[in-house]
């Protein structure tokens, strides 16, 4: 892992380049996606099936998957899984009920009432992937805020596996409250959320993660339905002092950076020693992994350790870089706060790892990735909720700003605009009152 | 314009195909874009100053409007038009500060807190379009929210016109208070206040309205930046029983129909009569308008006049539309607001016509078109926000729950974040305290 003292410019470059490769659509594959669409478009459950026969090989009776066989899966999986999967459920819950809001309803003039309603989105489909990335936190994390917005139907889609689908997977589905499953996948499973077919229902939004048919299938179909971020490789930034313990914070680097060798996984330190401790104790830990491989290519890559001379330095940097997660191993680190402008998920002190987080502490682990966190949210209750404002004017009250109301719409020439306000001052055009 | 009787599926087929129609994106001009924003990445201020001569036809010694130029515009134009920008201010910034929200801390439980940040965005680019779709209250409806948020920093790019910037324009931008404006537009201003140049700084989101080349390019940076939703033609459904008033009626469906040939007015009522005196008031009343030609073509292509049963039906209607903007002409309206499922923006009685929401009484008129209010917001205080979560544990609270993160993190095959908890507790790892 390499260590920089001073400048960090080749840093953020590499960090730009890496996020802006990340991003790339490939024209092939987006070609491909969009073909795939138009055909569900047209030949809805017809071509899903062929889809799903040709990319899943699997022939399937019915997408659905049957009350039974979710029964079956929950049975099937040890309780001390369930038992976490439910100790996980209860902390998102209760920080997510926190973000849930209300409409306003404003009285305070005389004639006129103005509001905002907020109303959860009515349907919603959740991307499950399958295989190896088949992640049972995922549908926890993705499912449990518009439950709790109040969404009347979640639609979860995973592709189907040649043994069905992953029964932990089903578990965290009917945990979470999953209303309906279907086994589908790939851009056709986003297409036939997005459209609708015979047998998928059409939803308001779709949301979670994917390959890159599914990522560039959601791009394609936004607009047509909500969509919830395309999701770049993982990151996490680690700021420490002298207080920073160098074998949590390796393991904390490694944790991300056993994602993906596209992950990033820098840390920043005022202390010298603790770079060099730091850089041993990945070294150290690197041999006990079974992702080895994947962490070190990461690790090699995108990985690098930088001393600055100060913490206020070291703020600035990870503003810059405005990472996903951004751990704090540093004296007092909750009034720095107040320091840290762009971040994701911020943890506080050396006992809030980053999987704390992923899996169990409750703040969403859906997050903006590649520097969106400057203008990007994590996944929460918002997401799953529209607004609409709503007016009321009495005639009085109307009366006294229809002046100002025309001038301003005949200075912009929309004169049917200016009329549908002074028509209804005319002497014939009086309301039947 | 034509009225039907029961079967509505005709209108919703033609909806349908018409706001697909309002999303096709033209292939050459999308690949012009893509050109256009690759220079700018590229070349920067060079290939903004060739653009804004080739396009715009103005060569520019400096993008920037001067503070004097201003100064001068807020002088030249009429005061009543200042005192009605200002009016409309004040309901503006009095609405959407009913918007603003606090984070939360969560501290219940011994050894944890949670928490959510919620901070402005520190730069926003607002587009604003020139020549004759030059609309000073968008500038309002844009930059206000803005505002109240806190952003720090908000640009306004315009396109130069031979006599430099439209001073309406200027007026409503130092009346909302813009920091800086620059003379550039089209794909270039998109590309300039997205990747930054010289002379542009890089903002966080961009949004406002503009024609087809700023929409492909607003959709082309989004990842790069936030953007806002990209708006279709407008949309304007009335509901109306026996009490409804014709005139009244009648002018607002044409108020929508001026904008654009293919903006979309229908009316849906439960009394015939009314529809036939629907019918000839439109008639009537635009044989007076100035944009007769396009209130004309968009009525005939794309109005209509629904009869139904029931009320209940109306909503039905109206909910499978999800229109832009919906009025209620009709007994006891604000008790409708529970039927009302799908709305941008919902005008309630004879005297809050749409009009008076575009540019006066304060509810955003940056609304959701094309039936997206299934699933999309107005404009609000909220697009101008990030947030970030927070995260800390104690030793003890992480000691509580490691045992069931782990189980979590192996059951994904992530052993790595499994490491990362139970190094915390081996015996050798101990954080310094």
């Amino acid at each position: 892992m390499k260590i920089l003292y001073g400048d960090i410019s080749s840093i953020l470059n590499d960090m730009t380049v890496l996020r802006e490769e990340a991003g790339r659509v490939e024209k092939t594959a987006a070609e491909a996606v969009e073909r795939i669409i138009t055909d569900i478009k047209m030949r809805k459950d017809e071509a899903l099936r062929e889809y799903t026969s040709r990319f899943d090989g699997v022939e399937l009776a019915s997408f659905r998957v049957s009350t039974e066989a979710i029964e079956r899966a929950v049975e099937s999986v040890e309780s001390s899984f369930l038992e976490a999967l439910e100790g996980a459920k209860r902390n998102i819950v209760s920080y997510h009920e926190k973000q849930k809001r209300q409409g306003f309803v404003d009285a305070d003039t005389k004639g006129i009432i103005r509001g905002q309603l907020i109303r959860p989105l009515h349907t919603v489909g959740v991307y499950v992937p399958g295989g190896t990335a088949a992640y049972p936190s995922s549908v926890l994390m993705n499912v449990l805020p518009a439950k709790i917005a109040g969404v009347k139907r979640i639609v979860m889609v995973t592709p189907p596996g040649k043994d069905g689908v992953n029964p932990h997977i089903l578990a965290a589905a009917h945990i979470a409250g999953v209303d309906e499953i279907y086994s589908i996948g790939g851009a056709q499973a986003v297409a036939a959320l997005a459209y609708g077919t015979e047998s998928i229902p059409r939803v308001d939004k779709i949301v979670g993660p994917g390959n890159m048919y599914v990522a560039l299938a959601k791009r394609a179909v936004f607009g047509a339905v909500n969509i919830d971020m395309i999701a770049g490789p993982s990151e996490i930034v680690v700021i420490a002092d002298e207080t920073g313990n160098a074998s949590f914070i390796a393991a904390d680097l490694l944790s991300q950076a056993e994602h993906d060798t596209n992950a990033t996984a820098i840390l920043i330190t005022t202390h010298k020693e603790l770079a060099q401790q730091v850089k041993q104790e990945v070294e150290r830990q690197l041999q006990e992994l079974p992702r080895a491989d994947i962490a070190r290519a990461s690790i090699e890559a995108n990985g690098a350790i930088v001393v600055v001379d100060s913490l206020q330095e070291a703020f600035a940097v990870s503003n810059e870089i405005a990472p996903e997660h951004l751990e704090l191993h540093i004296h007092e680190p909750m009034t720095a706060l107040a320091d840290i402008q762009h971040a994701g998920s911020i943890f506080i002190g050396p006992y809030a790892p980053e999987p704390l987080g992923d899996y169990f502490a409750g703040p969403n682990h859906v997050l903006p990735t590649s520097g969106t966190a400057r203008f990007f949210s994590a996944l929460s209750v918002d997401d799953f909720v529209k607004k609409s404002s709503f007016l009321s004017y009495t005639r009085e009250a109307l009366e006294q700003v229809k002046d100002q109301i025309v001038i301003l719409a005949e200075k912009e020439g929309l004169q049917a605009h200016a009329r549908a306000i002074s028509i209804r001052f005319e002497e014939k055009g009086g309301a039947d009152e």
